[in-house]
């Protein structure tokens, strides 16, 4: 079996760098666009065999080195009992957010049946890949997800969420207390199912200063890596926007740190400290440039890396609707080929 | 002469930290909304004696260090000939984005008459203020010009900035050498017209990796501070997200820095050295929380600021709509209040 990136995120050498894009599976790709043309996002998430399908499409096109299960971060929301709904150009819609106590007291901790979709199409998607390369699952952190929780969708400033979290700390610890035990269960079921390494998506954490990161979400963050330290797989844990919450990320657990390109991976990774891995850290409009403009900053990501173990190359978040395919080949190429050792 | 704000800019002791807030002549303003209710923000702005009006409503209300003229950072790109409007919910529009190095040519570099109205608005603000407080001026910088001209108005991942960025690297540096040009006209004009000091406004920088800020935006920047070191005004360089850009900037220029509420502001102090000073860092969301939240608030960014001389007090951003007005007079007594010396 192809471990490349198995062994860097245990931090192990390897023969060269692995490289794996977040949305991978996603709009850019005609193979993609074909299976969505008649079909929303939820019906490919809740159809294992189209799930399935859906993630081995950038293995067989691209040189990769691990895949992720297609799925949605929100996913969890649903069996909770929130209505989960994705609008063409608008994104996740949640027709009955979370807004006072009341809410979060409704809100249910099941144990995972509402979720056995992604199970099977983790299954499915191992079976098919027949070994190439790992399989990764992933979920929303709390934070992330209570933000769409409250918001009832995507937000700019996270006002509603944060004047929850101001307002109401002990409904907001009660709601992400909450989020991180059904997180936990379903990240844990993920592997039992298959996955060979989970991501936990902190996407919107970035949003909070570093004192509200340690107030209100870093406990419950570590009460999700503290519940999946005995599994055999590596932890990831990723945010955007976070160079002054790195070292708290740490501290909340993950044996491999996400990098966004808005700091060096040099620095980013002296601050969270050689004892984990780190993953990044290219910006995903880099995949719009010219190829000469994506070789100079490919090396430069692999040059701050310094060729030590427990690398793994991505980008700072997920690829965007658009980018050319020519480019995502070039780099997951580029990747291999400068990182030669 | 009321001088706290100035006399911090210049990092001379004062008897209290000095407050002031971006966007406090806003919609959270019951005066405000009167104006606003028949006139477009355009309108406002190219009517002096209203923008005047506008400027003075918060000061007549709170008990604020500073006021700041009632303009729109977007001004200056309607005489370089882009057609600014303000579309309701939606923010601003340019119907006529920059796309293309032809576009970038026909751009005009004027002597500054089609901005006549702002310098006439600073001349009656002034007036009316009667050396109550001074008068702060201000501009958008160029990368965040440069964005919502090529974007077209207001962006979530700049993919069009940046692509024009890595595929057109002459022509950006030529829009954005034009966009420097102007902001140094411009801001001049603002301080011979009264301005006792002016901001540069590089709101969305922080979307950009400290290597692209370097190559792509930082020359430009230093351009406007060296257009502006000889003016006997205190000169503010503002962005957000920046906590990783910090030390760029502060190169760039500016005597004092601002700091959003994502970086500690001991450590971003320590970051752009004691030599200048700095302004910020209370996240704007903040003033959505209980009154004791605040004060706890308030009190720990005082406390980083450990009462050096050079702190400004100011939000991380600016003031959001639907702000409570009475938080806002709270967290201006309270700044006052809890730095006494």
């Amino acid at each position: 079996m192809h471990d490349r990136f198995l062994k860097a995120c245990r931090r192990e050498p390897v023969d060269c760098t692995p490289v794996w894009f977040m949305r991978q599976a996603g709009r850019y790709m005609k193979e993609y666009q074909a299976v969505r043309a008649k079909r929303s996002i939820l019906e490919v998430c809740k159809t294992p065999e189209l799930a399935a399908q859906v993630t081995l499409q950038p293995i067989e096109r691209f040189s990769l080195d691990a895949a992720i299960i297609f799925a949605d971060i929100l996913l969890p929301l649903e069996p909770m009992g929130l209505s989960l709904e994705f609008v063409e150009s608008e994104g996740p819609v949640i027709r009955n957010p979370v807004r006072d106590r009341a809410a979060v007291e409704r809100l249910r901790v099941e144990d995972g049946e509402g979720l056995a979709y992604v199970e099977a199409a983790i299954r499915q998607a191992r079976q098919m890949l027949a070994g190439r390369v790992p399989l990764i699952g992933f979920a929303g952190a709390p934070f992330t997800l209570a933000s769409y929780a409250i918001e009832g969708g995507s937000s700019r400033n996270y006002v509603l969420t944060k004047q929850f979290m101001y307002r109401e700390p002990e409904a907001w610890h009660r709601l992400m207390d909450k989020l991180a035990r059904v997180v936990t269960g379903y990240l844990r079921r993920q592997i039992r199912a298959g996955a060979q390494a989970v991501q936990l998506f902190d996407s919107w954490v970035g949003c909070l200063s570093p004192g509200d990161y340690a107030e209100y979400v870093l406990p419950h963050v570590q009460l999700i890596f503290e519940g999946l330290k005995h599994e055999p797989v590596p932890l990831i844990h990723f945010g955007t926007g976070t160079a002054t919450l790195l070292s708290l990320m740490k501290e909340a657990g993950g044996t491999v740190i996400g990098v966004d390109w808005r700091v060096h991976l040099d620095e980013a990774w002296k601050k969270v400290g050689y004892d984990v891995a780190v993953q990044g850290n290219l910006d995903p409009v880099v995949l719009f440039a010219p190829l000469h403009e994506i070789e100079r900053r490919v090396e430069d990501v692999l040059t701050r890396a310094a060729g030590r173990p427990g690398h793994i190359f991505n980008l700072g978040h997920g690829i965007l609707p658009n980018t050319p395919v020519e480019s995502v080949a070039a780099a997951v190429d580029l990747v291999h080929k400068l990182s030669q050792r």
